[in-house]
């Protein structure tokens, strides 16, 4: 298998700092920054900076680095320095308290805190390997997934994805549109359906920049029109990422995934979920269990800054939904495509 | 039944021109503009300064009285003013091609040119005359649509709409939206959620402002997030306009109503089409003989005149799609509540 060479890298230890790309410009900038402190680390996440629950993840674990570096300069017995350390790991967890894979890699830099028989300056060496370890392997993880789900992309498919599970919601190469990539790899005839995704619309902003830099052919529409074109055969797969997994295959993504779901079943098109294997939190049963975020009424009723309703209207913004496991075909993970029965394929994974 | 009162009136003909609240405003203005020639009205329809299908069909009869009294100051003979008048009646059909009210109205207007006895200026006051027959009557047919369908909305309902089928749709008290004026004038615990509308967002900037300045409580929502609230069980029915309806039943509206459809069937909420006898088209057997209209990439790419998505990105902007007839549980018209089987149905409302 050729494999597919991004244009894009979203966040990488560089020198002595955290480089990532600056998501609040797009889609008019494409453009990095330097994040030189941990203070900085906790903003950029908090501001969405960085956004994408691996990418922050790895903006996590170089935050904790950045910490140590700085608490490096304060003449502290490594004792004090740990425990001063774990505290600021603690404190970096609440800058997106919902971002699992935030927790995840914090734990991971903690561990090595804890664990390390090194003075100051060899913790922090250690807490840095560290760090660019899990670039690496979030990058390893999405070419598996990617290369699984490669292998059931039709010859010249159109896949419709919502969202942005791409490249810049990763490291590098991205869940749903890592499957992209490495299906695009093997055939240049392949191309994209992104559906804009309001309210905060990643697939216009986010999806089809990423895209066009990497050459992909990619198509804007609606979150509407899904139907309009499944109809017309134009179709011929769907592939979204996740947010959280549930134990029976019940899948929490971005608000209008279900919707997109449910048009997919109609219409006879496959549905694909792409996600690492850490998204999925076997601790809950069913979707009935996660608890979805209630995003402000600007998201809806604004756009850059302007009013597009009457003042008076009410809002609900639900910020994910839950698409039940019987509307899946498959779980795209870095094992292999999860089938139905899904509490079976998914327990098999996790050798439980 | 206690008549609802409605604070909106989209178009009136008024001394020698016709007014009209310019739609392009909204939601930050509501402002009447006086349009004063034929060509004019040509242009605030293809425009969209008036729209939503009645709307538009008593726009074109108004274009036909101004185009009338701008060709009666050439000194033509009553015979070359036919000609011409009717010339320019076929070219105001061009200004929309899906809107089928408009070619209605225009051909109501024609039959008044090629029957009348009179003179140019009595020709001219019987298209005047007309003119407002047709605006009487599209209130007349609403209030019937209304009073028909609030029959079938649950005490305490939740009505999911999409787009605009309101009063600003029509002369002035709406077909989706006369449902819920008349299920409002005796039941103050209906409420209305209204889809955004993308990518012309009708629905938050013209839904929520009608509704609210009728003291109908109203949600706005995006167009993904209507599956999710229905699984919540918390939208007890559908009712929409139509821009076209064929002999089957099959119905042409705004794009975007389609997947409102396949979810509604997947929840089991009823989803009823509201609209006069006049939307329905029975030269056309089903839904594939509908011509869509594409519209241009910027309403797709650009929000408030800003980009929101790459520059290299495709597009593709059906205004409209085809809601197959076994998705719709009623069509409510002024004659009652049409239901399957509709060709049935249809063809006894038009006694065929």
């Amino acid at each position: 298998m050729t494999e597919f060479q991004s244009k894009i890298r979203t966040i990488q230890w560089t020198d002595n700092c955290s480089r990532m790309v600056d998501q609040t410009l797009f889609p008019s900038e494409y453009k990095y920054v330097d994040i030189k402190s941990g203070d900085e680390m906790f903003l950029a996440i908090r501001n969405m900076i960085v956004r994408g629950a691996p990418a922050i993840g790895i903006a996590g674990a170089h935050g904790i680095v950045l910490y140590a570096m700085e608490l490096a300069k304060e003449n502290l017995s490594k004792e004090e320095f740990i425990t001063k350390l774990l505290e600021k790991a603690d404190y970096m967890k609440t800058s997106r308290p919902t971002a699992v894979n935030l927790m995840w890699a914090v734990e991971k830099q903690k561990e090595v805190i804890k664990n390390s028989t090194k003075d100051i300056s060899g913790i922090i060496e250690e807490l840095r390997e560290n760090g660019i370890r899990l670039e690496n392997q979030d990058i390893e993880i999405n070419k598996k997934i990617g290369d699984f789900g490669a292998e059931v992309v039709p010859k010249g498919a159109t896949i419709l994805t919502h969202c942005n599970a791409g490249a810049l919601a990763t490291v590098g190469y991205g869940t749903a549109l890592g499957v992209v990539r490495s299906a695009f790899a093997k055939d240049k005839t392949i191309q994209v359906f992104a559906d804009e995704t309001r309210p905060r619309q990643q697939g216009a902003r986010i999806t089809t920049l990423e895209l066009t830099m990497d050459g992909i052919p990619t198509t804007l529409i609606t979150d509407g029109m899904c139907s309009y074109f499944m109809k017309k055969g134009m179709i011929d797969m769907v592939v979204v990422g996740a947010d959280r997994i549930t134990a029976n295959g019940d899948t929490a993504n971005k608000i209008g995934t279900y919707t997109v779901a449910i048009s997919a079943k109609y219409h006879n098109v496959p549905f694909y979920v792409a996600a690492p294997l850490s998204t999925i939190d076997t601790s809950l049963q069913t979707g009935d269990e996660i608890v979805i975020e209630e995003r402000c009424r600007e998201e809806v009723t604004h756009i850059n800054g302007k009013p597009v309703c009457a003042d008076g209207v009410n809002v609900i913004n639900p910020g994910f939904d839950v698409t039940p496991h019987e509307l899946i075909t498959g779980i795209i993970t870095e094992v292999g495509i999860l089938k139905p029965d899904y509490k079976k394929s998914i327990a098999e994974a996790f050798g439980m």
